[in-house]
């Protein structure tokens, strides 16, 4: 509705320089006045004659980023950042569905859609390393997540094997010796839970805890329904676990439906922790615990990075960056209610 | 990875110039083997060399589907089936989130991303049918949702009256007297509240139940934060309502949470049941009774509308389509547990 930077100047208090710098990207401007800026943009809903802009600079200011499960609730809280953070430099955020599915991650890599985008950021499942090194498309490319790691191109993650880590020192040191990983990968085709597994033995070894391939629970995906199925395997052990590392919170969601099924108690019969902290995890009976990303972080980081391949702006920080994560205690590790 | 029609037509055990035909949509294909093709398309990863095709006819080969709240389950998963309705119909369907706000629906329906899309379905919030009529752009648009009736564009929804009257008889049938609607718009900017608050007060009079105005508890925003903090209000009234209808799972979830905080059984104290059938209400504790649209045909009609808009195609049947839903019945209303 005919929006115009005088507007937002004035929305947000600053000069019109100002606003032209943050929204065409002409001159660095400082975080806080930055965020003012977008915060009025966002508010009244601007959006800049991009496509002439970019036009001009043989750009289509669409960025994507693909993603393997839309329906998981990390990845669009995830989204729900960049898209944010794209807007607020000028570009509009594609979300491109992979669907896990390695043919539809090898054609974003090789460029399908170089003609209609800038950039892309991928959260690889089952393209490796090599893979990713022989794409043919030269477009910016920026990695996100645990799957490829050790390449030319930016890449945006946590350090899975600390998370893994936290976890189970957390479940240690409330006193669980039986601790099961749910959410194994079926074959080797998932770097991340891996991983995770990985993070997961050495934990238990730091923690003087034997390690049991039994009460690894392997999964045909990582979703609700999995991890309800692979918990009814654990619960039917001769000496079930009690506590649970999820690969994720969705497999921990579904271990915790599966333990209410089955009348266990959480966390008095089993404990049970995940990764992402997705909002469904506050609102459970019980709520889960969880080691929680920074999920601001990738997804700002994750942008910023792409848009200055684009711009060809200096980059400066190593090219892998190493977000934090934190655990967060709750219902199903006998943290409070709230 | 250089996938070809022939692949797809070998691997779906048709011809290829059936394939062609599903691909290019040159001609009409029986729907069995449109969706055997289409399978095949998806499990090769093909990706036809579309943008050649598409800026042939003048067309970029994008359209967009722009949903109100990315991180609301419902419209994940509806955007999981449009994604690959619109793959197999040669379209790459982009998201966008207008963040249920008025001016970033204003820009989409006015067409400020002309350029880049083809064609738009909207979930309007915000805007009106008067807005909807004003638009200056003429690119097709499709209408999702219950925002806005009686526009000259194609508009698939659900009957949100039939929809509260079905989740009112059923809390009706279970014996609930005190019945209470959670989750009533702020304003009345929000059309689909509105109507389902209609339903509501409609099945409560034709049950013979008065209407009490305590028992509809307003939310700003119909998500799992404000569902909890709204039931807690209705919980300290004098005389707490026996059953809630949420407009939504989400706030039926948070409702749950507020429920179970609060030391009250569902259903023996309050039953509760929501609208959409998102997964986290079938793996909640209690699992959560709700009215289902059927998301599939949403997804697929209005991708397939748009698409025959774009390319002028002849569409049959009425502007309006009234999409089925059901009642699912779990634990949360007395279902069955599993």
């Amino acid at each position: 509705m005919g929006v115009s930077l005088k507007d937002i100047a004035e929305r947000a208090g600053v000069s019109l320089a100002t606003v032209s710098n943050v929204v065409n990207g002409y001159r660095p401007v400082g975080e806080r006045t930055r965020q003012r800026v977008q915060q009025a943009v966002d508010e009244l809903g601007y959006s800049p004659n991009l496509s002439a802009r970019h036009l001009r600079r043989g750009r289509t200011g669409l960025i994507a980023l693909a993603i393997p499960e839309l329906t998981n609730p990390y990845f669009a809280e995830l989204a729900e950042i960049a898209i944010r953070e794209a807007a607020g430099l000028g570009y509009t955020l594609v979300m491109e569905n992979t669907a896990a599915d390695g043919d539809a991650e090898r054609l974003l890599l090789d460029g399908s859609r170089r003609q209609t985008i800038d950039g892309l950021i991928l959260s690889p499942v089952r393209v490796g390393r090599a893979e990713v090194l022989d794409r043919r498309a030269g477009n910016p490319l920026v990695l996100i997540g645990e799957g490829v790691y050790d390449t030319p191109y930016d890449h945006i993650a946590i350090d899975n094997v600390a998370a893994s880590h936290a976890a189970i020192r957390h479940l240690v040191a409330i006193g669980r010796r039986r601790i099961a990983f749910l959410g194994a990968p079926p074959g080797d085709d998932r770097q991340s839970a891996q991983l995770r597994l990985r993070g997961y033995r050495e934990a238990l070894d730091a923690a003087g805890l034997p390690f049991r391939p039994q009460l690894v629970a392997r999964t045909d995906g990582f979703d609700r329904t999995e991890g309800r199925r692979a918990m009814g395997d654990l619960l039917a052990l001769d000496e079930p676990p009690d506590a649970v590392f999820g690969y994720n919170d969705l497999v921990a969601i579904g271990a915790l439906r599966a333990l209410t099924e089955a009348g266990r108690r959480v966390p008095e019969d089993v404990a049970v922790i995940g990764i992402d902290d997705i909002e469904d995890g506050r609102y459970g009976n019980p709520t889960l615990t969880t080691i929680a990303p920074d999920k601001e972080a990738i997804g700002r980081l994750a942008v910023r990075r792409l848009v200055a391949r684009i711009e060809g702006t200096p980059v400066t920080g190593p090219l892998t960056v190493q977000t934090p994560f934190r655990l967060i205690r709750r219902e199903s590790t006998g943290g409070p209610t709230t």
